[in-house]
């Protein structure tokens, strides 16, 4: 197949410049920098402004046509050669973890205005418009949960679902909308909402697997499931000096009891399933009073639903045959069933990676992402860049200006393949 | 062996009345009363002022010479027919745990007063003065560490260490101190310290061995030594949905790794041994990060010095040896030999008990008293009375009229042994 020059892929890709995004990417790292090169830009915040002006006027530049949702999502829409079609859109979001790093999330918007950019140098028209997006706090990290934008624009949920959510000052999100929409009263605004032909984020990897197996691009085919739980044991608190151990019901013995066998139970030699035990709470707490009750979450992932459910289903049973002396109060608070990429933009992905020449792995996403509540309306996919030693949500996240500019010229083929 | 009627131990044991010692633990429990006949009165509270005017009148009834020293110790005296002798000295303390019961401290107390009142109504004499104590600060509970009182009398620290030590308003232990001394300036001051002739003290078991033994009195040969330790592993922090369980580096499993291999090394088919992990902090306790860091404590008491030292020296080793992926840091923040009491002390109590017709059992004193600090200074000994389930330092302890009043005929008969 052979394009014509005005919607040759690999000129859009050629255009993609290593310099201005990096550049752009370190302009923005500067808005709520923290120590060892991280970042902490809370969504709706006056650095989040800040950031936004500093992209709505590189957008501007770009000549694209910049808008903005009840939600705050940012939209910057380069227009197709149809503008009655359904823009192929594109993005991440802005905001970071409040002890972030430089690329989680922007990386993806920024990539996207590349790409766009790059479009126009290389003089590159498409049928279908193509938009980027900002969506509006992704990471929860000041308004809990995460990916409200995406949540309330996909129709997930209503915006006025987290209205009374408050941050730790005590601001809610309805009043922190209000007063950013405000700050943003001179961009034209459009309804909340949409049916786009096509959705591509772009996204650091935030785990080791790319750097591990030496390649350069995540062709991202899913989004693994999730199941949380909270595991509660109630004993009876006692005098440490005094209660002899074997007539202890000491909830932290059973805890060691239940993790045992719930390490038995989720041992993969596949090592694809994650199954975390991070969050222990105990009371009293004191070192010399046996441990009256003893709280522990799972936090249990894996690609494949049947495998998700029969161990999320197992969990019960397997801390009740474990415990000794305890009641158990086992509880499911969170459930996402593994979600598919669909194979038309899964495809374009690999495709435009190995015209790049670049090497690749298909991996499903270990962590959620915007792009999951895109998934019922429209064909959706991700692109992962490598990041060093797997990390993220930490200032140490890092990709290096090469990774990151691959990740953008197979962005930019993908998204002319797409909107063609 | 025969006694004359006015050094007749019997006597002094029939003459203790039941009625008045629990109607006397009553009236105190108001005095910081909470939900579920629980009590909370701090040291050096007005509380606790209101609680020592009640036992000094009481003392005064009994014709006892009332006297505090510079740690505010309260001393009620009833002398001897030798005032130059040395004096026996029985009592415990008044203050509670925030959370505590009607019978923890105060019991020994009373039970010190009912003997001396016991005494005067069967019109014994004895050769040595007889005191009774109630030490200031025993349960730390407002000011850390406890046993203050007794620590600043036996010359075990200075008064002046623990001066800067603030409670949870703010208020410094000297500030207290010297507020209290103020409302009890009326009150005759004796100098800090002395060397009595023995020293005895009646508490609650705090246990369930009496109770589950089915004894009325238990004969303490001694105090349980305890070793505190807290061990910290670090690991690296990383995300629960990206990072690979093989590649983590999750102290949370380091944990489990740890407390399974120590259950190993402390297990105790005796269950003498009392080994203890009842605080655990995990860095940064969130569900959906790998923890980085999780810090355990470890609370080791035994009564045999050899076993504890062994066990003790063994938990660093045991530690790094069941490790994985983290670094640990084992320290030890305390330390306390096993004490003996002195054998004319604790045959004196066998004494009484068997004369009066009570069993008894010898056991060791898993929980920490004033006595260990006289030790040094005087032939020392305790007597337990059982305790309800074995729960203490909880609204729920219970000891009942009949149990308290058996170990106060105990005493009565121990101090006039011990007096004459």
């Amino acid at each position: 197949m052979t394009d014509s020059q005005d919607s040759d892929p690999s000129r859009a890709a050629a255009a993609v410049s290593e310099a201005r995004q990096w550049d752009r990417l370190m302009q923005l790292a500067k808005l709520g920098a923290i120590p060892g090169d991280g970042v902490n830009r809370p969504c709706l915040s006056s650095l989040d402004r800040e950031a936004r002006r500093l992209v709505i006027a590189w957008a501007e530049q770009a000549g694209a046509a910049v808008s903005i949702d009840a939600a705050a999502n940012l939209f910057l829409r380069r227009e197709g050669t149809d503008p009655s079609l359904a823009p192929v859109l594109s993005g991440s979001h802005m905001d970071s973890q409040p002890e972030g790093g430089r690329f989680d999330g922007i990386y993806g918007v920024i990539a996207g205005l590349e790409a766009i950019t790059a479009l126009n140098d290389a003089g590159i028209t498409t049928r279908h418009p193509i938009e980027v997006v900002a969506w509006t706090n992704e990471e929860g990290g000041r308004f809990a949960p995460g990916c409200m934008g995406s949540m309330a624009w996909s129709g997930h949920a209503p915006l006025t679902s987290w209205s009374h959510v408050a941050d730790q000052a005590g601001i809610t999100f309805a009043a922190a909308l209000a007063e950013h929409l405000a700050c943003e009263a001179d961009l034209p605004h459009r309804p909340l909402g949409g049916t786009p032909h096509a959705y591509l984020e772009a996204h650091i990897e935030q785990g080791p697997l790319l750097e591990a197996a030496g390649r350069d691009i995540g062709v991202v085919t899913g989004i693994q499931g999730s199941r949380w739980f909270s595991v509660t044991l109630i004993g009876a608190s006692a005098h440490a000096g005094t209660a002899p151990v074997g007539l202890r019901r000491d909830a932290v013995q059973d805890m060691v009891r239940a993790l045992n066998a719930l390490n038995t139970l989720m041992h993969d030699p596949d090592d694809t399933l994650r199954f975390t035990v991070a969050r222990i709470d105990v009371t009293p707490n004191t070192s010399n009073s046996v441990a009256g009750r003893a709280r522990f979450t799972i936090d249990l992932r894996h690609p494949d639903a049947a495998i998700l459910h029969a161990k999320g289903d197992a969990i019960a049973a397997t801390v009740h045959a474990a415990i000794r002396h305890c009641e158990a109060v086992i509880e499911e608070h969170f459930t996402a069933d593994p979600i598919s990429f669909h194979p038309v933009v899964v495809e374009a992905v690999a495709d435009a990676a190995a015209a790049e020449g670049l090497t690749a792995q298909r991996l499903p996403s270990g962590a959620f992402h915007d792009a999951q509540f895109v998934v019922p309306l429209a064909p959706t996919g991700m692109i992962f860049v490598p990041s060093k030693d797997g990390i993220s949500h930490n200032p140490a996240e890092y990709s290096s200006p090469g990774q990151l500019a691959a990740g953008t010229r197979v962005l930019a083929r993908s998204l002319v393949a797409l909107a063609r």
